[in-house]
């Protein structure tokens, strides 16, 4: 697990998978800069690879992550994509194993531990409570609770899905922290997801086919603050 | 087949793979950029993704490709490599079936259509003569006739291969420029490989793994200028 | 390309896929082999790797193919699917590159070379025009040109698609044969393609999903030889 | 977990990848199966896909798995292996993960249900320890620790990664037995490996490559009986 960053709870991930790419990417990126500032919200952009360099330099808030890497050395390995270059792209960290960009289990540690020498945060799909344990015990920094059944549905996953998989994973490593994905479409599923107990959620959809991705960005980063503030609350008074 | 560039003979492919990123191949497309102005060869650069942007910013003469892409329109597809993306960060062209990433038919096919679209050059490998002349089909830009067992070896094509392959290649579509790769070590395998009739040819270890890589990429861009020079005063003579 | 069998044509091919295996398969193996001798169509069945040698030893005049194999010889390769062993459990060929099981352009051309090696009759599936035209070039006994939107689909290839194919591949290799696929639903859909021009055609949901497969089955042979012998005597009269 | 069949240790794996098929697997298979009998040892054989109907049918004593199947229920599939069909062809067993052949680590999950459905052992492999953890969160019958970059080097496990391995797994899950593969060359190493506390092992380079398969058979599995009655009668006396 990679110390060099910590992302201080609540944050939110936002995918633009093959949706955006350069300028339109970047004023994305740039509405996420501030919504980042405004709200006290740490945001992840995991652009493509061509765009992490661009998005690095014009933003100062928000977190630029490779959507995937290879776990290899330097070396030979046309196509691939090389940790150290998406490390001196400027990159924060790398999502690995993805429902559409599965990896193996020996892959996958592998990458894991590739980023932690690199200095890259790993945030790791799972799509059932086994995998997200089974996954636990490589160690990455993130993992993305993502029943893949409600990827792009517009369905959240439910509270008990929620509860028990974050408990979970932190039975066998604490410090991993739990993003819960899928089916997320607008403010109100932000705040139910973080008032359900997630440090963490995203989406790709909910805002990739937003009429105003922008508007739609700044309205879910808000509902995370909200939701927040709401469980610190009622959490002093216990 | 993509118009939009023509790239003139004699050209020259250097294929950093993962061996270079950053700072250090910057420093090398550099040098690139300024032997293919000294020596008036037309260099193609096929580094990491997260690379394209910067060496197009930082350079004027040489031409950038991506290592790889994929068959895909914008939209869903985590991992991937848009085509679209490379040609918003600026790359001239895209890399296609490498034996270290290669594609199936269909989507060899596909990636190619898509690179029309967008406007980036195709340059397609293939490592026998009848995968060159199935791919000729498909009218990609370029084809790199590079016979797998050899690429890293250090041992150059045979002259046969070299002319059956053009042959083969141009007589199912007379506009597809062949690039005769594997085997390039130093300027004198660049020399020989261009005076027995290549358009074009390229390295990746032969740089890569060179003492100093700037100046055997002067050596080797130095022999193409040497070799091509001396067949059109030959030809002028027939 | 394999000479070792010669397939007469008219000639159909069944590709249960994974939806019919073991004695479901074996007794509609039992109905293809009545079907095939009563109305002497020649008839390819594609089972599970499983059930190649139970086929074979329990019809006597259906050919057994393989539904993919890997192009390597014998050695390590653990969970492939060794060409000697389709051909010691006596199978009569191999499929390769269907959609579902797409393969890169030199695994392909290695694989049908492996084929005629071991004495396996090839069938490669293309799903354009230019992919047939490519893979033409590999010299495989088959091509199924079968256009990948219209798998499953219930609609047929159009008559322009069927002359053109056929016409392309011929013109390349004269020797290669050409199985219409896709969308093939019932009797009146053989009888269709056949009379449009096609030697071959095949099904797989057309007979799986049937609530009768055996009677299904009868129905397209008994087609495929009506269409055939109309067009043997118009012929007989030009 | 599949409860249906209870291997009894110790028990050894005959791995023929693609080194074996046909006749020659079958005489191998024989030998085997004697041996099992002659010694009370478990064996296990992993033959192609095409042979496990052959073996099944003509031996007794031996356990008959696939080196593969694919998650996948009946439907569509071409060229997959179903589970079904493994089953219907007598098979015992499947192989999952082998270093040859990665499984994604949604997809092994699945693959493993399906085997507990269907009715097949699942023995799983992994090259590290950190991997095996994960693993044994799916809950597979066997997972084979076996370093993936001793596998053909004739080079055993060390005692330490031995009693390492079977300890983290058992203490995750007890019911899963550990089987400790690669660098088996002779009946030394058997005895060596058994010795150390495994409760299986096997090999396929050692068997596959020796001037005589059935003697090294014979002397491998003398050796886990010999080395696993001195343990027996050790462990009496403590």
């Amino acid at each position: 697990m990679y110390k060099g960053i910590v992302i201080k709870p609540p944050f939110f991930e936002i995918g633009p998978k093959a949706f955006m790419y350069g300028e339109r990417m970047l004023k994305l990126a740039k509405a996420a800069d501030e919504a980042a500032r405004k709200y006290d919200v740490r945001i992840i952009l995991t652009p493509q690879y061509t765009d992490i360099k661009l998005l690095v330099e014009n933003t100062e808030n928000v977190l630029v992550f490779a959507q995937h890497m290879d776990p290899i050395g330097t070396g030979r390995g046309l196509g691939s994509v090389l940790p150290e270059a998406i490390k001196a792209a400027g990159g924060h960290g790398v999502m690995l194993n993805h429902a559409e960009r599965p990896m193996s289990i020996s892959d996958l540690y592998k990458a894991i531990k590739r980023a932690d020498e690199v200095g890259l945060i790993s945030i790791v799909c799972a799509d059932t409570i086994e995998e997200a344990k089974a996954i636990a015990y490589f160690s990455p920094n993130i993992i993305v609770a993502e029943p893949t059944e409600l990827i792009g549905t517009g369905q959240p996953s439910d509270n008990e899905y929620i509860r028990e998989t974050i408990s979970a994973i932190k039975q066998i490593n604490p410090e991993i922290q739990v993003l819960q994905g899928a089916g997320i479409s607008n403010g109100r599923d932000v705040y139910n997801v973080i008032k359900a107990g997630a440090e963490a959620t995203g989406t790709t959809s909910g805002i990739m086919k937003a009429n105003n991705p922008e508007e739609m960005l700044e309205e879910m980063i808000k509902a995370v603050r909200t939701a927040w503030d709401e469980i610190q609350t009622t959490n002093k008074y216990l």
